[in-house]
């Protein structure tokens, strides 16, 4: 048994435990504990916006009498009295300054005046400010209930954000359709790459005790125009299917219901079998059709609205319809067949990789699926992760994103930080999603982004999608970190709409989760905006991936070559040698590239026009390679960056500090202490992969920079058997 | 595999969703939410006595300048300002009207007046009001800051619970030394038998994530009186003791101990072998010896007020010194020397019984450590379950109690609900804790009670201490269930005095938790006091037990008979058979009557002198045997009992609905809840249990009882494998 020893961290923490006492030693410290998200409605400070706010919405109305209208009418009382410390709901329109309701119930006068302004999407919303019987009103008005909703949650990011409400004239739909949370939580609670305690469904408790919880979730889901939930864990439990927690699911199911969003499930591709007593799982069989289709029913009649299932099959040990010679689309379509009578969808996982199919892992996936392009059922979406590996800190794009114009891509981004430091490093994912979306795939031309293939623009497809892997767990403040609340809201307002900046989604959620001090908020948002590439400097720079620790991928592990599948092992994925380091997907090796379209194929088929920061995930370069940005070598580069990122870490950590004045007392300290953590573990990242790849280059870390703390052995003896959100428990 | 279907509570729960939907609809269900437990807080409502208290109590001043005295004045300015709307430290005496502080800190005057009442312990605090400068004061004083703190926190629970505050004169001592709380919490964070989320030890995040979480526990226990935690399972993990973990608990340790809290570890017996590289763990060894002693001094340097150290040893599969053919007393001592030079003890568990023994599981403890009395070093505490089985509804006591004349005995009782319906039932323990201690053992005659024996009375033994199985966890409310919260606060009660009585304890609780209306705090106290034994009626009447659900304990298991070690099944205990039911433990049968003293030893060997509520744990009695107390035959009788329970329960959520214009809306909404299952629960458990002792008796169910809701097959196809806080995870 390896000794869990790790002297420097604890010198380290010894320092911190004594001098973070003092800062502590308050026994009790109140302030924002997170749970209230950026949903906070605290009262907006400046007295002249909140007279203007309280005049212009003190007194609202909502019409409709659905469930849904009466969740606009909580939050907005909710919301209005805390930030404006008045909330006047009244009876008629003749007395309300903000009128809310679908079109069909507005009066005749405001219908006509507004309809022509209304977006065409059933999600869609418009606020506009409007003459109304002799004085302005504020409208909130959509086609549907849900619309009406999203629209007052756009009303109350105006006001927490302080933002100017006069003549207002905003109309949005969403241009994703379906955009859901996949949480990957067991039936146990424990969450697979989870880092924020356990699931916040207690599924032995359900269906009966309803936790306040459960409301919030939705309501922040709406806030934001999340419209769908996966309940559990892509690796799933047969379980999930059988009356008894069918139940539970229904329980969900009609929380969230008004808040407009569907409940999802997993399915494990071989249920029949293993609980519908069937000898066979095969898609073709007729016994099995009908098992799933009876299934399907059973779901029905307890979940009206019910979503759909989401499959991860003939991946990583899970069964799928290979286990009968079938192919992924005779599998997906006799579920698509099963479902498409109650309106739901198939999300297909195309995350599938074989360590027998001699096929380099990048490749496999669009090898699979490619040719099946035409052969699904028109309610099949094929979920794909935005790069060809695994949620790296940095990937370039599927090559499965343009590839199939017959079927509609889903896009899966992880929300949770299995690769990026666990709910400890501020690592904000905006500048990560909005790079994939942008990419462009030229799949018909120049200009034919990622973001066009998943919004069915590109491809005229009416069913689009987005998943994101969900960070939320029991911790109070729901994401184990604050700042990484930032990645579940940053991640539904693109889902909702792509073209916002991240910056400008992350300028809100800091208004509505920290502070509207706009000095405080403009030296976050820069902290936000540069975290994700100091990350990846101090994790895996120039195109570096998958060097995590064993399974837990807790903090490096660069040596790691015992894991029982080649394509799971570090070393097959940096292939450091005497020579250089990176690995040559060019068309001189495993040519990965050509499953790119042209002229991207090209440029990264060419060290000198592939970019510099995805170098070495498309080439193998000898040590002293010459870094054009630079005009550094490549292991000087490489040393350069590891330090780099380890140096910025500290000037975040120094500007959270310098901002203590102007924050919650309780939000400051718990994210200082996270920086504390992310300060440790960037040196730890960094020590060690430099000396690890140094054994390779045999060249010395150049002048100027700090010793590593430890040695190499040092660092490779170190185990974590209890990292948190390991899989198979 | 299984199926879990439960088609009846399927039905109820369907209608519990439906009806309960309204209740819950509002989306932001704002209250008490249950995390600040009994340390609210909130106004003095009645303005005359508030008045009162202020006078008396804003002025206040706390000498030293130890970090308890520190911790002192935030309490005090937390709860004052809460209590009293105002709070008003003051620099020195002069200004002060309520004065705190050691005795030798006081101003000379006032030392001299009070030294006499001061009680003898170091912990005892004496609250009392005396003229000082010509005016009246109330003083806190004690021998050192820790009883200082206790005692402010008992002048606090004055003014919680509307108490008198004139003339105060209460001098407080605590009757047993050792008061810990004992956190079989796993270090990923699982709890064994936990059933309110997982460990509130977030060990990955450790040592430097420190939770506000951290401190509230610690006040919470320090409000209490507890003075001792042990983090880890007894089923415990070696890496708890290499130095990444103990920087972890040295954390801990740095937080808990300005509120008087030490620190213990449970600790495996074979960790030298397993952490220390050595070939053997036997205790008479030197190596492992100095191993343990270099371990020893590793602690104390990191943490200089450890405890020391809890074993389960030779027990349920863990190693011990049997291993190593030792006895346990050698095993113990050997811990005991390697502790003895920095202060600290070892807690070393009587619960021990092995398959292989052939001798009947309720003898074996006794058998086992009885003939080791005298050997044991003056630092060994032997740790004894209350009963001799295993925490069930309800025990005779352990016959080890009064057995030890020259071994102190440490009190382990369970305060999580492993056998008693998880964190959904309803079950207050202040009563069972009392039945256990008020038991005569007649050790030296009439009046050798339990408690006496553990407080060292009758022995005159030094140390003394009890133990706590904690409910403790993650959720927002702590323990799953506000009302088992007042199982926590009755246990650190009943530690600080086991003179005190269960109601009394119950309705400071219900005060300081729920509400100061008189009418429901009558209410409430009376469902409390009653709530255990109607569990026993649903659950085990009669002196039935363990015929949980196999493994997880979860619901009626009475017909489990394959578990893997005979001991281990519900038909190894209640012996149900054509002739009757019951387990012949009398002189007649397996004679553990013998190992009581007299006259317990001959009252319980004759059915018609043992207390009906144990008639089945000592004898096997006849279907007809007639019960004494109602004249009914024993199956007659047993029916009523189940029957009754599950119609008791109906009554208390009957009762609980009718407070809820006197109680805070998520309180009485969570307590519903739970009352829900619960109603559920006891009617499977009495239909479960009926149905299969009918297979036996042959006789009908009487006239005027429902029918079972299902078959016994159904019942006994039910399967859990989800069911919270199950063992080796």
């Amino acid at each position: 048994m390896k000794i869990n020893y790790r002297t420097g961290r604890q010198f380290i923490c010894l320092l911190l435990v004594l001098f973070s006492f003092p800062l502590l030693a308050k026994s009790i410290l109140t302030g924002e504990d997170g749970y209230r998200l950026w949903l906070k409605y605290d009262p907006v400070k400046q007295d002249q916006q909140a007279e203007e706010y309280r005049q212009q919405f003190a007194h609202w109305q909502v019409s409709g009498k659905s469930q849904t209208a009466q969740v606009i009418r909580d939050e907005l009382e909710n919301a209005l009295t805390g930030l404006l410390g008045t909330s006047a709901p009244v009876a008629g329109t003749s007395g309300a300054s903000l009128i809310v309701g679908r079109l069909a119930e507005l009066p005749e006068s405001l219908r006509q005046a507004l309809k022509k302004n209304l977006p065409a999407s059933e999600e869609g919303y418009l606020i506009k400010t409007v003459s109304y019987q002799g004085r302005p009103v504020t409208v909130i008005t959509a086609k549907t209930d849900v619309g009406a909703l999203y629209g007052s949650f756009r009303l109350l990011r105006l006001i927490q954000t302080h933002q100017s409400s006069r003549s207002l004239n905003i109309a949005s739909g969403p241009k994703l359709k379906i955009r859901v949370l996949d949480h990957w939580d067991n039936l146990n609670r424990h969450i697979e790459r989870g880092y924020a305690g356990e699931s916040i469904w207690d599924w032995h408790k359900l269906p009966v005790y309803i936790y306040q919880r459960y409301y919030d979730y939705a309501r922040a889901n709406a806030s934001i125009g999340i419209n769908g939930t996966v309940l559990n864990n892509v690796n799933a439990d047969p379980l999930i299917l059988t009356p008894q927690y069918l139940d539970k699911v229904r329980a969900l199911a009609d929380i969230f219901r008004p808040y407009g969003i569907k409940v999802y499930l997993s399915v494990k591709f071989s249920s029949p079998q293993l609980i519908g007593g069937l000898k066979t799982s095969d898609p073709l069989n007729t016994q099995v059709k009908q098992w799933w289709q009876d299934k399907a029913r059973e779901i029905y009649q307890k979940i009206p609205d019910f979503g759909g299932f989401l499959v991860k099959a003939n991946s990583e040990g899970q069964p799928g319809p290979g286990d009968f010679g079938r192919t992924h689309a005779e599998g997906a379509n006799m579920l698509a067949d099963a479902l498409a009578p109650h309106g739901g969808i198939v999300m297909w996982r195309a995350f599938v990789y074989a360590n027998e199919k001699h096929e380099e892992r990048s490749k496999q996936a669009y090898s699979e699926f490619k040719p099946l392009d035409g052969q699904f059922r028109s309610n099949v979406l094929l979920q794909v992760k935005n790069g060809p590996i695994d949620f790296q800190p940095r990937e370039p794009i599927s090559p499965l994103f343009g590839a199939t114009p017959k079927t509609p891509l889903m896009m899966e981004f992880q929300i949770t930080m299995e690769y990026l430091g666990f709910s400890t490093h501020a690592v904000y994912l905006g500048p990560l999603y909005k790079e994939v979306l942008n990419t462009d795939t030229y799949a018909r031309g120049p200009g034919s982004t990622v973001a066009k293939v998943i919004d069915g623009s590109l491809f005229n497809q009416s069913v689009s999608g987005i998943a994101g892997v969900s960070d939320i767990g029991s911790d109070r403040n729901w994401t184990g970190h604050i700042l990484l609340q930032a990645n579940w809201y940053v991640f539904g307002r693109l889902a909702w709409d792509h073209s916002q900046s991240a910056a400008d989604i992350a300028g809100d959620w800091i208004r509505m989760t920290l502070t509207n001090d706009d000095q405080a908020v403009a030296t976050i948002e820069k902290m936000m905006m540069v975290s994700r590439e100091v990350a990846v400097n101090y994790m895996t720079p120039l195109g570096l991936h998958h060097i995590m620790g064993a399974d837990h991928h807790y903090g490096p592990g660069p040596w790691v070559d015992f894991l029982p599948r080649d394509d799971w092992n570090p070393v097959y994925y940096h292939k450091a040698d005497k020579y250089g380091l990176g690995f040559d997907r060019s068309p001189t090796g495993v040519n990965a590239v050509a499953q790119y379209f042209s002229p991207l194929r090209e440029q990264l088929s060419d060290p000198k026009t592939t970019p510099e920061n995805l170098l070495l995930w498309f080439h193998h370069l000898p040590w002293d390679y010459k870094i054009a940005s630079s005009g550094r070598t490549l292991w000087n580069e490489l040393v350069y960056r590891y330090y780099q990122g380890a140096a910025d870490v500290k000037v975040m950590a120094k500007q959270w500090q310098e901002l203590e004045d102007k924050l919650d007392p309780l939000q400051f300290q718990q994210v200082k202490m996270a920086f504390d953590i992310q300060q440790q573990e960037a040196e730890w990242w960094r020590d060690a992969c430099v000396l690890y790849f140094q054994q390779f280059s045999g060249r010395p870390i150049p002048e100027g920079f700090e010793k590593p703390h430890h040695t190499l052995a040092y660092y490779e003896h170190l185990s974590f058997p209890y990292a948190p959100g390991q899989s198979g428990r």
